[in-house]
């Protein structure tokens, strides 16, 4: 599988000098302009329309909760899986307002879900393993759980995918993968997560330090990712590898999201050019995150939003949603100077 | 007319433990937390709940654009009321957008509009006088028009508004206000509006100087609007008073509604409790002049965006809206840990 290139500077130039038509002063509508760009390239159109928007969140848990990396017990993964389902957490009712279909996918959950509707079952075990004692998945596992990920994008409707997580543990994962990726000291990876005080998050250093040693061979994106784990996250990988070849626009979450798409990234380099940075999380790692996944080394991703969010679920790329609705109805929708007979400024 | 403090810890405590009991861990959705208690207060309610939100864009011409101040011709402000009402311009389409309903206000425009739905009439002369001459507007005119902001906020529907503008050389007035207001030198409270390059810049700096030091003596709040105007801050000042009065939620574009909630704040101390700053413009002093806004001198309001917009309209506060009803939808629908059956954090 190859990701094409998606630079077409033809429609580029036709984008902008549309948007440049508007009325307004140029460049006035700033970074909604600039998403409005990016839409019509993924889409390929001058007049990108969204179609069908799915929210797609991932849940596994994670052996090395049991070290006490977490503020909560694992437990509260299925928990909340339930609390997904019954329409009471943060993404349900963001979702909802928005008119956003939620599909929730159980990729390794540590508990037995009967089946349901709106629950994708997609369990590759019940939790990783400890990744202070082995690789969090096999290589198998981390493969079938991409291969999974593929498939369910692939069987959803529409041209755009809003990605979120849940897993207790995984900003552990998350850090990790950003630290041997992107080659970062740990200690700026690392941030409380769901809330840890100073001796938690000690805690956490220490025993993620000691899981980076451990698996000091793993290099490559796919060992890195079978190491650190974990299933929701591979399950996102392929979700975004898939959306990425479907040129369908990729809304990326958080912390743990934004990990998935660097391990994509880093197996198809133009996958990022399908993704909006919906916004930039409290967690810290997240910033340092961001500078990798921007177009060139010297430019980092720029999120749109930036309140604060550190909850995951896809909550903050479901909030930014209405400004992706928002640049593509400013092409479709709004007049330009001619039309309007509106004056361009004095020569 | 005296605006009341709404300062009650009770009730801020009570939506404070509501959203610390919500099923995610506390303060995980950062400023739409923040943004939910401010509206519960306002409102008055622990379920607060908006209804006929109200867009109200303001339009006045000024005499100084004779001067250069702005990149484009005065006749703009006329052409874009005819936009706002035709629904090409950005704030129509992305009113619709979220289903708000738009009032056009002629408070001063340099145009003659026949009667016609959606546009309220309430010229207070064609254009501000040139206030590098005089004042821009008569101490008798200056209270008209914040009647009438008065009376047309009194008259819509709903309990929340969200207030734009239109007029060419409005950032003029704005960025004087903020001179004189907050005793900011003009130099660091003057941008480059709809565009002006280096030359208009310094052009515009050098007759806003002019301007100041014309008026030297306006330094009451009332006294520096009349003399800097427009119509359409001073219809915005009405308007903001109006609305804190009647605790509805006020959503705040960028520089130049800005500039009306200072000029309401000198007179009013407690109506920016009831403002949501919606973005922060890519117009240089808009920064600081949020920096004067905040609840006391050291805090500085917070934006919730951060979109290099430069559009005025109101275009900021309607693309910020979905953030509100997602705040209020938090309050409302999401779960607790009781209500969930979700296990709270480790003890």
């Amino acid at each position: 599988m190859t990701i094409e290139d998606l630079h077409d500077a033809r429609l580029a130039q036709r984008l902008q000098h549309k948007l440049d038509r508007k009325t307004k002063p140029v460049g006035a509508l700033g970074r909604i302009e600039q998403l409005a760009l990016r839409i019509g390239l993924v889409l390929g159109s001058e007049t990108p329309r969204l179609r069908s928007p799915q929210v797609l969140v991932c849940a596994g848990d994670h052996g090395l909760a049991a070290r006490g990396v977490s503020a909560y017990p694992s437990d509260v993964t299925w928990q909340m899986v339930e609390n997904f389902r019954a329409g009471g957490a943060a993404v349900s009712v963001l979702a909802r307002q928005h008119g956003l279909a939620l599909t929730v996918v159980d990729c390794g959950v540590r508990h037995h879900f009967a089946p349901r509707e709106g629950l994708l079952a997609r369990k590759i075990a019940p939790g990783t393993a400890d990744s202070t004692q082995g690789p969090a998945m096999t290589h198998a596992q981390c493969g079938q759980a991409i291969a999974n990920g593929q498939a369910i994008v692939a069987g959803l409707p529409g041209n755009a995918v809003l990605l979120g997580e849940m897993g207790i543990g995984n900003t552990s994962s998350a850090s990790l993968l950003l630290a041997r990726l992107a080659g970062e000291p740990l200690d700026d990876c690392v941030g409380a997560g769901t809330g840890l005080d100073a001796a938690g998050l000690a805690r956490k250093r220490a025993v993620l330090a000691e899981v980076l040693r451990r698996h000091a061979g793993a290099t490559a994106p796919l060992q890195a990712l079978a190491a650190f784990g974990g299933f929701e996250i591979a399950t996102l990988v392929g979700a975004v590898l898939q959306a990425a070849r479907e040129r369908r626009v990729i809304v990326v979450d958080g912390f743990i999201s934004s990990a998935a798409v660097l391990v994509a990234r880093a197996l198809e380099p133009h996958v990022t050019q399908r993704c909006v940075f919906s916004h930039r999380s409290d967690e810290a790692g997240h910033a340092l995150m961001l500078r990798h996944l921007g177009p060139d080394p010297a430019t980092p991703a720029r999120a749109l939003l930036d309140l604060g969010l550190r909850l995951g679920e896809g909550s903050g790329a479901v909030l930014a949603w209405p400004l992706l609705v928002s640049a593509c109805a400013i092409l479709a929708d709004m007049a330009s100077f001619e039309s309007a007979g509106v004056s361009d400024r004095s020569p």
